[in-house]
């Protein structure tokens, strides 16, 4: 049965293991200098502009921490949220690995606005504090919200005029593009975005991920440094193809749109078949792959008896129910009875 | 055409990608709760000790960075010969990632011995220099060369007595148990080492390392922080079951012995092939997968159009040919009368 | 004339220009291995126990990150609030050179709380997260106010409850406890502070302030690693007599507390000098030698034509204004006159 | 009595002690907006060049950190030789707190060579290796030797022409001009030297350096970054003109010239006094304010009971003997004749 914990719980595409056991084909140039990571750079290029320069790494982790140490000096700091994983579910690797102090903003729905740029820009050119260098932003936010094309051009204005770059934490950026109908250019390249993290595990591959330039990459600081980061940061995989296998898998015939377009439906689905029961209110827009809901603590516990998911406050008796690209309506359906059933009956009691 | 250029050109055996593909079965926990990870650490406290604690990661400089952070607090520094791989290929990684100074020894055979050891820890408990806290050595070396059982004892023994833990970079670990006939515990934890790089990538894998604390980890500083330290870097898999079945492909029924015998096979049956060419000089002795030979400039240039691998020392004339778990003798064979043939050629000029 | 500016813009006080002079006298052992450090020691442990053990250093970044990297492993965390000193103005250096993240709670006054403490270590065991591991409080607070001992102690027991330690930033714990009239020991060591930023250079010395472990430092994790750590932190003098001679200086004879207590006194009547002029609002309690007040935009503007004084928070027109231990008092009258003069005209306008 | 044991171990010279009770005077500036750090910078800019950019710190670990931050990315490496202070007593600081690998080249004399710099750059442009971007020498250096003009400028050459910094810590920078009768910038600036740490402590300083960037710093990548790095690397002082007001001191009329001249005479003189001992042999030219010699380890035990030295390497009977700024001539005489008896006795046992 698919759970409701977590897109990486769910396994990897079918398309992507078949890539990856057709790329175990005889011998091929160790660290990248292999035709299967030249096809992933070219199909991610198509994707998000010729000049993209194309970085496959392991996990999120990697890419976040990765672009953090692309776009800043070793004085640099990051704008984002209080929510952003870069801040909470890292392991303290911005700051350890990359140095990086982390300058963050509260946010109602995990959004981050040019206003938040601005003060946290306040002390540019003032040595006792480190110095902000680059907004990093995730789309879809950790919270399931999405930034638009024009929300997200309006903080890349506000980067820039400060000499900041734009990085998108896309660990689902694909079900962010797939949620808007718009192309994964128009929601990076196109709206300025200067670094992105394209997340390819959730979106259905096994554990892929890349590290893009966008743009030319002039906010960039250490753009022309990446190749040397990337190693440094244990993020340079020996048989690089098949990294670049599964990304391949997801981009060629739009296969990571489907996907995704599938995970944000289920969760519009589950959403719908909740939004009425008695004592459950929906605590953020469902924008994406995720629905998150307040609902009470005995409920809670209840359905966590035959339901796996996360409690995501439990003082606000806050939780989050992910989709996945391979989510069964027939388990949203069984799940979203279950929710009202157990709702109903703790009304009635 | 197998190469001899690398290991890491090999491909995976066909065993690891059905593992793979038959992990990719529905929901599972992530970040490592999931029941091939608890099968890859049963199959590894089999070959290692029931004491063994095992950390999956995702590449060899993964292990090796995550094991030195394990082994060192911040004032602290690892023992390491010149060649090693901690110090020349790393991308600076223990440095800048571990914050941990390299003391290096000089070495003809890649072989640290215990006084070494012995020398570099002149200065412990002298504030002005990082304190030794590791020795770190790989079996088999970057040379091909292999430390015994009793070898590594006696370095365990240097190391122990001063308080220091001993790290093996097992990129190549099944490669010397293998060459030595001998148990992956005989060669580790029962001759004294604390904490293990296992390397499954070079012996068949398309990506997957672990790092395994051994015999309790007593000498190892942080041995608990290990769960912290392996996220913070950015070496925690999020589908974690995918490096499982990587290890559980490779230690079931001793598939790891046969494909690391056969690769050190291949490396013998080139070495006796070559042996007497005019010109050629064995550098190393040829104990596991590599051979390291020294051949006139020209002649490498010639067999350089033909066949892939790396020149080592430019300078010295010396090459470095390495055998994986999928070389064909028939190439080897092909090979080696080539490289015969070119120094018959050279010598009669 | 003083200045209201900042305690660093005050000079030395005589004594201590003198023991410097006096302790240039021949040679001496160099990196603290001189009579003048072990006096510094001896005057140190009478004020905060027998048991300190005491690292003299050049500033206070130095201090406190070197407090901090004392009571962390690499995959530690510091908890403090968000005006905290150590995250708004040394720089970034916790996060880069000390490679730790900062958990950071809100507060109107400066003062973290126990169940601040609580809530920030709600991720202990989740290896997600970096892992608080110390407390870090400022005494007085950067707002001027101030933690008595039974505050102090509150904090103490909440941070050892989870095998935090507590550190205090004590840059101006001579001002803390001279308002407080309690020792120094009463104040930390026998409050269950385990580490104290001991601040000499804001009581009056040239430049010189001290880590010191108390009460044995069983919550400090790398008590034992300090000297190390002191010398990698940059922070060990090669001539450590004239650090000592400093701290010396302040601490016989109880000069420290008499040019403390000058200090708050000078704050305090500063304050009464102020506060009932029209439009001025004291933002914080006058608890050590800091005065902070809102007052219209205008009237800083205009005040500060004549005085050197620093805007703490434009958007709230807040001002602080800084005394010393060799603050004038005539100056004190002349500049609250100052502001009450420009504040009534203001209201008469 | 003076000692021969380290240039640490002397006093400042009175002129110093002078220069900071005259800076004790009143309200300051704080973090070096004062007018004894604006003198500094214009005695430095006097020395070194108009272009000079001025960074004072507290010590010399400091200086020398900072410059290499100020000269690599987070993927450099700096060229050294293998008794560069750099790398043997700065407590592993370039690696932990610069995040800086150390690329070493052994040397007889403490020199190194443009054939080392070249041979230490071969791997320049390969990811798996950190990027050497900064060359260090010391001048004097450790053990004694100096470079010249000439030699510097080839370095100089060697460093540029491969887009790598030349950087000098110049902890006795004085010595090495007062030895070869230049000045201090025709040995740096003038040579292509990019980065200077310019020594005071062991010229007569009580403790104060001072990080200079020359001739623009078209080679030193971050040296817009300097005063971020500087309070970021803890090396910011807040009552900055008692540091500036040392340099000043020595600055002035010539002092740091004539206090280096007579530390070499004195070394020159015990060299003169103990070379035709029997069974002693200099080990290296003495060219500065230190002798290194070879005796036997019997004399050396029995020359230490009277006399304070420290044996550079026990293992090859060599010990250093420094001299310092206030050197008694009768002292050294006494010394050598120590030296002398001892050996005699030796030599007849």
């Amino acid at each position: 049965m698919t759970t409701f914990a977590s897109d990486n719980y769910a396994p990897a595409h079918p398309a992507v293991i078949d890539a990856i056991a057709a790329a175990n084909d005889g011998h091929a140039g160790a660290y990248g200098a292999d035709p299967w990571t030249a096809r992933a750079e070219q199909l991610l290029r198509a994707q998000l502009g010729d000049d993209a320069r194309v970085f496959p790494v392991f996990n999120g982790t990697g890419a976040n921490v990765l672009s953090l140490r692309a776009a800043c000096t070793p004085w640099g700091a990051a704008i984002c949220t209080t929510v952003a994983h870069l801040t909470r579910d890292e392991g303290g690797a911005p700051e350890r690995v990359g140095g990086i102090k982390l300058l963050t903003a509260p946010t109602a729905d995990g959004k981050l606005s040019p206003a938040d740029v601005e003060r946290l820009c306040a002390r540019l050119g003032d040595e006792h504090q480190a110095q902000a260098q680059v907004v990093s932003i995730a789309n879809a936010t950790e919270l399931g919200t999405v930034y638009t094309p024009e929300e997200t051009r309006a903080l890349a204005d506000a980067a820039h005029a400060r000499g900041l770059a734009l990085h998108v934490d896309g660990a689902r950026i694909c079900q962010a593009a797939a949620s808007l109908g718009v192309t994964l250019r128009a929601l990076t390249a196109d709206a300025g975005v200067d670094l992105l993290s394209f997340g390819a595990t959730k979106a259905g591959a096994l554990g892929a991920e890349a590290v893009v330039v966008l743009g030319g990459g002039a906010h960039v600081r250490n753009a022309d440094g990446l190749p040397y980061l990337r190693k440094q940061s244990l993020q340079l995989a020996s048989k690089g193809r098949f990294l670049a296998a599964q990304l391949v898998a997801l981009l060629e015939d739009g296969l990571w749109e489907r996907l995704a377009a599938h995970a944000n439906a289920m969760a519009r689905r589950l959403a719908d078949g909740v939004r009425d029961a008695p004592g459950l209110e929906l605590a953020q827009a469902v924008e994406s792959n995720a629905v998150f809901a307040r609902l009470p603590a005995e409920a809670i516990v209840e359905l966590q008896r035959d339901w796996r998911f996360y409690v995501w406050d439990a003082a606000a008796g806050e939780v989050r129910w992910m989709c996945s690209w391979d989510t069964d309506p027939d388990d949203v359906d069984r799940f979203a009875a279950a929710v009202r059933d157990v709702l109903a009956a703790h009304a009635a009691a």
